[in-house]
């Protein structure tokens, strides 16, 4: 049936919600899509839920193509599972956790694995049982720190999740590869720009892990991509080239030296290329190795401090650092811890005071470019005195080694050596070979050809689906509203019907009839008390890609159809309209 | 896409689970449809999925097609709106209630009474948006205190609620008529019996308020039906027809007496035959005034004792009482409670001591049928004996009335005065002139064309559509299992390959191919391993209402075609096979 503006439950906004940082925030709020209810928590009013309804339905039939299955899990789950696999204690406060009149204790879902597992172990028992692919497109929870950018990092939100059971690695590396396939489909018909970028792979290390980044300047997740060969990664799964160990022996040997007030890299460098001048080149920041501790909060609540040794001219990267760390979470080492450590001498920290066998007793990891046989200056644990000359696995050695050094346009790619390039892009969609983790923690086993219970090895893949209609809209808009492609519009043809002639609302009744009857979803403006200019204005907000206008010019037999998109105007006949508004759509 | 049995996630159980109450709980755990994961909480498996969506498509189609628009709110809701409309306290035990990390307050949405009426304040302003009716299908949670029955009282469930709003009673009354008129066509649909009751109108008295029951013998709603004159009415809303006040002049006046050992009606009715026998006729405990004593715990924690006066041959009627006391609960009046209350005498209370200018205190309500000048006989506040003839308006009088007793077969209709009848049915929709309430809590005005603000008028109706589903399984299935009606199954057909033939599954394959082809959802029961005595019983639990079996028969050209609900069978010619099957499911 078609939508009348004129009883729509709809309004428009010409100001931009105060709290609106990013387009799609902006203009799915103005164009009356969603309203917000609470932080990261929104309504979808009728124009936004047929856009919801089409994100899904695209995700649906590619899951159902590749022949997965669809279920769905309650919101509301009990402990008990989540405690098995850990995350009841390692989610922290990102999940909202309730308890019934009784005292037992629930969550609210962020994602299911646990359910996922269970529910196969419930129903299955053989290896004849697999493969097997399900999933669930389903309201989830989780209870963001900085709920953001409207429905882009909400607190309630729509996702696609899928698992795959396999008993082997080549059945999991199938299944992945289904997904991925499907994915590619899904984000296609989406209509946004995306890559696809190494992930992390987490605790199942040398595992497949992909996201599907929509490339997005106002994205939260940034990516470098190398120009030359193709990698892509997002920051946390960059993988630094590890330089050749080079030969120490022939190095001069360390040496003390006072290097007063100097308790920066700035100022370190400063001083050395004054004090203790080089030949050959001037001392730059990578030529000292930077000391940085920070406290690690784990889920359980202990705290334990960790030192991480890195080039001078790099900061810590927080994601990179927080994926390396996760499930724990990373917050400031301050005064009072140094006070409670006299080993560390704030300004001029070194290896000396740091490591599970130094005075402070600090695990401490080094930058993978710390390689044996570099030399650096760094802190000698004294107020104003650097170590000149202190040579790697010679003079000084890690508890391991971190990658949480910040990455930057120009370093090399890992893949091929050119320099990366670094972009930003909203992650849509997260595609994982999860192995036996919560397999093992929930007791997942099958009986294989030999009737031996093996353990079942599960692939995970999601899918952003009220993310989605953001991502679509701050890849499709312009400075007048959004610009829907055609899959995901809320109607085919937006039908603007102008001035007072009773004859052209009459005709734009006739014609949304017949539009419909060629199956054309329409919105009818058949608003009477408003003007022209607030009708196009809308009709550009909304943003369905074609527009229909009946004005003035139908007394001369002629109507308008405009492209939203490229803002391409003609004039039809009427006697061609329908004829030329189905080409316009797609459905000739 | 064909589901084919031999990947299906599915797995038909031979046991009734242990907890299962009720034939719809027992056999759509067993066929598969739905598996349980808390108290109350359940995962819809894939054929249960498609059942439930089957029932939204159903309710979406008909509130689309009297206008209603469909929105979604979250189902996370923030405590401030419903502080303001009172029900974070009224609600008491029955909601989940959580904070998030920043200890925000919020609960899991019951209803969205609230949501709405601030949805619409914020997007309409004039009398010209309305009348306005939007809905929204979306899961909402109940703490209730006896989850059962399966998905029949669920804490998490699927409901669909639309709201209108007018700004005049004849409006609403339109728009209530509108709802009722879809309401019939959805549950005529859904394909179940049932019936259209009376229900309380709450605080808005006077305004209607109708139930939609399907008749069950297991459900949990009682209600009355007139066969003379079809008045239908839930135990909660009956009126007990009020008999005419009688003349007390010349009633003789009460005498206490002595009646030892008579705490309890049957005793107190024994000694009076025994030691005050009558002339005309025996006493009954219908000559008695029964005064019970009840705690009720109102939604803010204060606890307030109520007296009840109603005939000794009637019991207190939880419900009914609940239903007047609500949202105040109703709780026993402990021992403790009559040592703090030496007025009363436990088993001889009287209207002496009852009511707010009595020496208890207690507030003390009267039955209906105690009408002015009707006499009693009832306790004399003292261990042992008993006022006779005790005449109401004369002797004693309450503080007011209430229907609490019991309801029976054979009380009289309050509209013919014919003997009710009494039955039971499962709550499927409820709707209801809602009025001023919410809208007044929220400040949800318009201006009228006047240019004055006015209070919108709303309207609330509901449907159970996960309720729904368990709801047409108790009305259609036998010992063997679920009987869908057509437009509910999870398939138009299952087919059922047996024996071990290449040909019959080849052919089986092929035929699925062809009635997809017209249209058709298909069960192909494609399982190699299976013998044809579980693929059989499988397909009378699964419950598809059309049967076909491509067997041995089919080396002489001949399948087999049955009907799930009569249990006819008919062979037809392979060559007719899709045209004959077409016809059976309603397709030719």
């Amino acid at each position: 049936m078609a939508m009348r503006m004129s009883s729509l439950f709809l309004r428009t906004l010409r100001e931009d919600p105060a709290d609106a940082e990013v387009p799609s925030h902006r203009l799915l709020v103005r164009a009356g899509y969603i309203r917000r209810v609470s932080p990261g928590i929104y309504t979808w009013l009728p124009l936004g839920l047929k856009v919801l309804r089409r994100v899904e339905t695209i995700v649906r039939e590619e899951m159902d193509a590749i022949g997965s299955q669809e279920l769905l899990f309650p919101a509301l789950l009990p402990k008990e599972p989540y405690e098995e696999s850990g995350r009841w204690t390692d989610y922290g406060d990102n999940i909202f956790r309730l308890h019934d009149r009784k005292g037992a204790e629930y969550l609210l879902g962020p994602t299911h694995e646990e359910m996922f597992a269970l529910v196969v172990k419930d129903l299955f028992s053989s290896y004849k049982d697999l493969p097997l692919a399900i999933y669930q497109i389903q309201t989830k929870y989780r209870d963001e720190a900085r709920p953001r950018a409207g429905i882009l990092r909400g607190r309630e939100f729509v996702m696609k999740d899928s698992y795959s059971f396999d008993t082997s690695k080549a059945g999991l590396d199938k299944s992945y590869q289904l997904h991925r396939d499907a994915y590619i489909r899904i984000f296609d018909r989406l209509g946004f720009h995306y890559v696809i970028v190494n992930a992390m792979a987490g605790a199942m290390g040398g595992s497949k892990s992909e996201e599907f980044l929509a490339t997005a300047e106002n994205g939260e997740d940034t990516y470098v991509r190398c120009p030359s060969c193709g990698y892509a990664a997002n920051v946390e799964a960059v993988r630094v080239p590890v330089p050749d160990a080079v030969p120490y022996a022939g190095l001069p040997p360390a040496h003390v030296e006072d290097t007063p007030d100097t308790p920066t890299i700035d100022t370190l460098v400063d001083h050395l290329n004054t004090a203790f001048p080089r030949e050959d080149r001037s001392w730059t920041a990578a030529d000292t190795l930077k000391n940085v501790v920070v406290m690690l909060k784990h889920p359980d609540g202990t705290r334990e401090p960790l030192a991480i040794g890195l080039p001078g001219d790099r900061e810590v990267d927080e994601k990179r650092l927080g994926a390396q760390v996760d499930p724990a979470v990373v917050e400031a080492f301050d005064e009072a811890e140094f006070a409670r450590n006299p080993a560390l001498t704030k300004g001029y920290i070194g290896p000396g005071a740091l490591g599970s066998d130094h005075p402070s007793g600090i695990r401490y990891l080094l930058d993978p470019r710390v390689v044996s046989g570099t030399a650096w200056v760094t802190g000698a644990d004294e107020p104003g005195r650097h170590v000149i000359g202190l040579v790697a696995g010679r003079d000084f050695e890690g508890d391991g080694v971190i990658e949480a050094a910040e990455v930057r346009a120009g370093d090399l790619c890992p893949s091929c050596g050119h320099e990366l390039e670094i972009a930003r892009g909203i992650e849509m969609g997260h595609i994982f070979q999860l192995g036996t983790k919560y397999a093992e923690a929930l007791g997942l086993r099958v009986l294989d050809e030999s009737g031996r219970l093996v353990t079942v090895i599960m692939g995970s893949y999601g899918v952003g689906v009220s993310r989605a209609v953001a991502a679509v809209v701050e890849g499709n808009h312009d400075e007048a509203g959004i610009i829907w492609p055609r899959e995901l519009a809320p109607a085919d043809v937006h039908l603007v019907a102008t001035g007072k002639d009773d004859a052209v609302f009459t005709f734009g009744e006739e014609l949304t009839r017949e539009l419909e009857a060629n199956g054309l979803t329409v919105l009818y403006d058949d608003r009477r008390q408003v003007s022209p200019g607030v009708k196009f204005k809308d009709s550009e907000l909304i943003g369905v890609p074609t527009i229909v206008v009946v004005g003035r010019g139908l007394a001369d037999g002629r109507i308008e159809i405009k492209d939203r998109r490229s803002g391409e105007r003609r004039e039809v006949a009427v006697a061609d309209a329908v004829r030329e508004i189905l080409a316009e759509t797609g459905h000739a």
